[in-house]
């Protein structure tokens, strides 16, 4: 283990292995670089990149990193005598970033990384892997980028006992539903805007169907409850489904949308979803537009508190990585999931069956008589109760109008239930929108 | 010194002396007792409370702590063989906290408090008794309660070199300014409930007149620049000026009222300020409200960043001390200010006068012809230029009517000379308000 306090008190730098110099490591490059003084200030010693590891070596990055010893290999990196500290910024769950990230922590180097991926599927693993060797993993950048999300949690609330962890963890998908709110435009129209501006990707299903932010929401709650949340029991939404009209209702409504991940803990277990999501208009993250995400922790004592800021970004992401490596400099790391993964026992996930919420259900039906009593009979029947419905006669299509439903607070399996046979109905056509009402 | 990793490895239990049993003291207690299990877990060792100073033995706290060591001097805690960790949370600059801080890390012991003025006024003075001792001095509480404000700034943002800091910093004058726009009720009426709902003390004076979140701001301002600054540097303004009127006319021009503690750095030197603001009512700030706390922060990589939470009471305050402890358990604590105190230099502090911005400026003045003209000309003669001008005929009393103006950015001096020359004009009656207005 490279870090201890023994090694602080030596002054000698702390020397980086950088695996992966797109725009979050040529970021960590320049950070270095200009904030130097700074850097070497808080870590007690000065933080250098001596190697590093990337596909083309002349690309330009906006830094001279020419002088550096360059290894083809990444996992290289791990047992390059000359570096303390593996930083991995390649990305993925697989691959060349976890057999680079195993590597290092089995020759007992401190690994800092940005992957969301490799921590909410092998997190369990490797947070056994850092324990064993006594090698530090670090992953602040991992989680909305610019804001310290995991040491707020692990550190800063690490005497509370959390209710609930979540919040706005994808800056794609909060872009493209502003823009949506705001130009009153349809989602294909607001994505294609989006992978221009960069703020989506090629292939964007990563961030629009929600994977990226369980991906995040895997981490919190695992740091959150202290213990290792399985990736696969989060339940997963995107975003695609969501239209034009179900921003405009959900405006008349007094609410907006946002793709929220959250995780709750009861007695009953841990329920853990991403999806999209009513909020009320007035609360604080229904303020948070944008590329902007938002982290919401909720604790038996310290009540309910929200961090929001820069979820990505060459200049946020490498400031998380250079704080946890300030971390690592100064010895001040705890274990992964801020508890001895020994004594971490694995917690029950809440099939979604058990949830309860109310919501809101978007039909388009036939506009004729006795439609709405045939969908109401269904609703009561399932034991759903109705809390409003809205129609905009103007928004008609053809024969069809758009009906919108909001119910009381409910099973989820009722509402499932009565959705199944809504769609069935020949008066609806097109597939019904169903999106769950968060209060706050 | 009581923590270092050696110890972390031994479970050996923390042992706290704790001085001061008031609301955050037996909020402590109860913390510790009713998250014994996560706490200790994150800790890696039990956090027990073994002794204790407090005037009154017999008070009932809602938790049974006579079979505890009590010492009748809170300084005795620091010599106590029995005590590792001294927490003090008696409060006040000077007196027994003073004293027994001293003595703790004098004698190598850490120290966890919840105290603002005694960090802002004499943290410089503690820092170099920390470091000298090798006692660690920690204070998360003392700023916005239940928000790791601290560690946010200090470990969070560390590698960022911090262009602004600040927010809301005391939830009494935010609870009083959201009562009073909310309810159109005047500040003395609005202050007169706060006290009856314990949001207020008995002497306001503390927080109303902007001193609490001047401590505060003193603490931030010293972390975010890693430089000391000083308590007496920072310009100091409460609410008691503001009137019912000033919040409706604030509505009416797009804008909320807000004591905000703001410290800015340029290559001029650091301007620090509590003042009465105006901040448009669509930035995120604007929506906190009542007695919660917001903090800004805005690095040159990591762009803004904004946490908001409960800023006081005996839970929040007291996971926040909780936090510190488990810091000090694992082993995990910096230099006070974040940096070793001996290299730190101090920083110029920008006198107010050579400040700029946008002002809004609330006059009563007689309701007759020529009045605008003499206020305007003078303006105009000062090198201020004015942005918009409200009145509202309604608001008369008497012959007197109130008129808003609002400048475009200017100096402070500027400002100020003019402000003079209009508070002498004869149709000018009543002190006139000056507010300044904070963009975001």
């Amino acid at each position: 283990m490279t870090s201890s306090k023994g090694d602080v008190a030596s002054n000698r730098p702390l020397r980086l292995g950088v695996a992966g110099l797109g725009t979050v490591g040529a970021g960590l490059a320049i950070l270095l670089r200009d904030n130097a003084d700074i850097i070497t200030a808080r870590a007690g010693r000065p933080i250098e990149i001596t190697a590093v590891a990337a596909r083309d070596r002349n690309r330009d990055r906006g830094i001279d990193l020419s002088a550096l010893t360059w290894h083809t290999n990444a996992v290289d990196l791990a047992n390059d005598p000359g570096v303390d500290v593996v930083v991995e910024l390649i990305g993925g769950a697989e691959g060349t970033a976890r057999a680079l990230v195993e590597s290092a922590l089995t020759a007992g180097k401190a690994v800092v990384t940005a992957n969301k991926a490799l921590l909410a599927i092998h997190g369990d693993a490797l947070a056994r892997l850092s324990a064993r060797h006594n090698a530090p993993l670090l992953f602040e950048a991992a989680v909305a980028g610019g804001i310290p999300a995991i040491k707020t949690v692990r550190e800063g609330l690490a005497a509370d006992r959390l209710l609930s962890i979540g919040g706005i963890l994808n800056g794609t998908c909060n872009y493209i539903l502003t823009a949506m709110r705001e130009t009153g435009r349809d989602f294909a129209d607001v994505l294609a805007e989006a992978q221009e501006l960069g703020y989506a990707e090629a292939d964007p299903s990563t961030d629009v169907d929600g994977i990226d932010a369980a991906h995040k929401l895997t981490i919190l709650a695992s740091l959150a409850f202290g213990h290792p949340v399985e990736f696969d029991s989060v339940h997963v939404e995107g975003i695609r489904s969501i239209g034009a009209h179900d921003l405009s209702f959900a405006r008349a409504l007094g609410y907006r949308i946002k793709l929220l991940g959250l995780a709750r803990r009861s007695e009953r277990g841990v329920e853990a979803r991403v999806a999209p999501c009513l909020v009320p208009e007035t609360a604080p993250i229904a303020q948070v537009d944008g590329v902007f995400n938002a982290v919401i922790a909720e604790g038996t004592f310290v009540g309910r508190l929200m961090v929001e800021g820069r979820g990505a970004g060459a200049g946020p992401t490498a400031t998380a990585v250079a704080a946890d490596l300030i971390d690592v400099a100064r010895g001040n790391t705890v274990p992964v999931w801020g508890t001895d993964i020994r004594t971490l026992k694995s917690v029950r996930s809440r099939p979604a069956s058990e949830w309860r919420g109310a919501f809101y259900l978007r039909l388009t039906v036939a506009d004729r008589a006795g439609v709405i009593a045939d969908i109401t009979a269904i609703l009561r029947d399932c034991g759903v109760s109705l809390s409003s419905m809205i129609q905009h006669p103007s928004a008609r299509q053809g024969d069809d109008v758009p009906l919108v439903l909001v119910t009381h607070p409910t099973k989820e399996s009722a509402m499932q239930a009565a959705l199944e046979r809504i769609a069935a109905l020949d008066v609806v056509s097109t597939a019904p929108v169903l999106i769950r009402i968060e209060a706050f």
